[in-house]
């Protein structure tokens, strides 16, 4: 009853969302995944903490977490999703961290616009990356590093990219990157360097581990395949109900879960319960906005025993849908097609009837909600009373 | 660095959310505002307590937090604020907690939407309203009694209108109503009645304490005025920054709050400097829907020295706005009239640059947000470099 966030690697900590057990749309802090590639920096003193920009830029400045705390914030929700979230799901196993589907998160981060920094230190004309740098420090295939990874500059202009102190409202707490760090909407968790403490402006491709050996993927270019790293999340869903194996009736069920797709907003979700042969529309539901996770949910009828495959593919505004198949160019990365979800049914077991469709007569009551004047009430009430209600 | 409530009354904690230190839409769990009429009682064993339905039903029944638990959950956000929000503000002084403007806080809510419990259970044909008893017990004018408080039963049976078990995705604390509330979007959180062990369903106008006593207001009425239990939350904004008190300089300032319209959606915010004889439409911000708070902003240029009154004036789609007086009938609640901010300007001190617009450069940066595809920056930095950036 009181969930925790699911351990996947215990030191440093990696570890998932519990998805099935924190119903609503946003994260709860200490439920919200956790990935990370050195042991977390502890700011010993959070208000000296200090984050410098440097490179190709009039001005080099440097703010401390006090001085960022002070500056008008900009709040923005956004999901964000680690770049192997449901690598376990793979047929073929993939090197990393063997992800289920809770390596994803929805949160409110408030913080400091990047670009009301960037700008008064006067932008040089040839600039073309913003290379960020995290505190947490370790060892990746013998070398010693700080993790550190950039981002075009037209992103880190975005006016919705910020250095974050809060998310929910609360200040970060050290597993998220406490005091400050980088976020960006819309791209995979990798962008958002944690425990940031220097920016720098350069004029080229920067060859970072973290964005050419790993978090980077295959794409088709000029002379073949050419390594990329990653950047904006894709389109994606998953199904929160009825959890994997759940042993269901006959008659009407609840299939419910969440879809995103980085920075553009969620169109539709189709379910099928064949395995990918005939798919439904399902409802969207709640919050619907860019970046962020939608809620959507549909009845599925089932009049027949035996083991069904529930599957979700979800589709955006802009066309981008769900790939049925997984694309080994991803290299373990943007896991994005259907996970199928088996159940099992059986007609001598009670149908779950608290899922059952309100009936229709409350509809037009929705309407009544003047401060507490009751007359129309009994009218309406009258209207459908007799109905066995 | 750290906010905490802000105690008003120890014991029972009534305490205040500190708006101007929590930046962003949601009001974390442990900031949010808490009013108790009586000391909260703690529930020993959450899975066991239960709430029981009766009166004019077929089926009187209880559930077990673990029951409601279990069954399918509604999310819904909302702000929620104390009828008495304001209270220290009025110019003649009315009986109660004297709160300031902090009895306010924006929440996600999760439960089980209360007409999947009342319409299996088959409602009389005359039934009105809805009962619902808190576990709290005190004393109030010399009698014992339990905080009790009914509702209109459209209200009841809207779906939105939840037994809540969770707040932003966290199981319920003790001071929020755990292990279960009742949660009424858009109404005064005087409806939202915490640690919910009963609920009855009958035909007459409910004469509790809560709402003939106290928490009602006077309303015209065939033969005079009448007593009415407060229900709807009124349409009311809050200036956020500057702070009360805050010493300008020339120069362009950020002017920014909050407004809220119960279960109305905010269409507008106006902003006046000179203490409500001209006004400057704000810009809305952020997430808006009904029930909700939402952000706004406006830029205040000030060319004079001297001392301003900073007023704001919501209304709603429907044509609901702020009234700029004080309503007595309305007895020491809905206090929805506009606060004056009062601030002083002075030439010799240093404007607040931060607070200037971004260069409008950035604007057709934006779309730009492809995965990692760079060449099409280098064109764009091309044409507006040379600018002093």
């Amino acid at each position: 009853m009181n969930p925790q966030r699911k351990i996947v690697t215990a030191s440093p900590e990696n570890s998932e969302t519990p998805l099935d057990n924190s119903a609503g749309w946003v994260t709860p802090n200490r439920l919200f995944f956790v990935r990370n590639h050195f042991e977390p920096p502890v700011a010993t003193d959070a208000a000296a903490w200090t984050c410098t920009l440097d490179g190709l830029v009039a001005r080099p400045a440097a703010w401390t977490f006090a001085e960022l705390a002070s500056l008008p914030q900009h709040t923005v929700f956004a999901t964000v999703e680690c770049a192997g979230n449901g690598r376990s799901f793979l047929r073929e196993r993939a090197e990393g961290v063997q992800w289920g589907a809770g390596a994803i998160g929805n949160a409110e981060w408030s913080g400091v616009p990047l670009r009301t920094l960037l700008e008064p230190a006067g932008l040089a004309a040839g600039a073309t990356e913003v290379v960020f740098e995290g505190a947490d420090h370790g060892e990746e295939h013998g070398h010693a590093m700080n993790f550190s990874r950039s981002l075009p500059l037209a992103k880190a202009l975005h006016p919705d990219t910020i250095i974050a102190l809060r998310m929910n409202g609360e200040w970060l707490e050290p597993n998220h990157g406490a005091p400050m760090r980088l976020f960006v909407p819309g791209h995979y968790g990798v962008a958002s360097v944690k425990w940031l403490r220097a920016m720098r402006v350069i004029d080229h491709a920067y060859p970072g581990f973290f964005q050419t050996t790993k978090y980077s993927v295959n794409r088709p270019g000029p002379g073949g395949k050419v390594r990329q790293p990653i950047g904006a999340s894709a389109v994606k869903s998953a199904i929160l109900q009825p959890p994997e194996g759940a042993q269901l009736g006959l008659g009407r069920h609840l299939v419910a879960g969440l879809a995103w797709a980085g920075e553009e907003k969620i169109a539709g979700v189709d379910v099928s319960s064949d395995g990918g042969r005939t798919w439904q529309a399902a409802q969207l539901k709640g919050i619907r906005q860019p970046y962020c996770w939608c809620q959507w949910e549909t009845r599925w009828t089932v009049g027949a025993a035996g083991d069904y495959t529930l599957l979700a593919r979800a589709h955006t505004e802009t066309g981008q849908t769900q790939p049925l198949d997984y694309n080994p160019d991803n290299l373990g990365y943007i896991i994005n097609l259907p996970i199928a979800r088996n159940v099992s049914v059986a007609a001598s077991r009670p149908a779950q009837v608290y899922f059952a469709d309100a009936p229709p007569w409350n509809d037009f009551m929705e309407a009544y909600a003047t401060e507490n004047s009751r007359r129309p009430l009994d009218v309406e009430l009258a209207l459908t009373a007799g109905d066995g209600i």
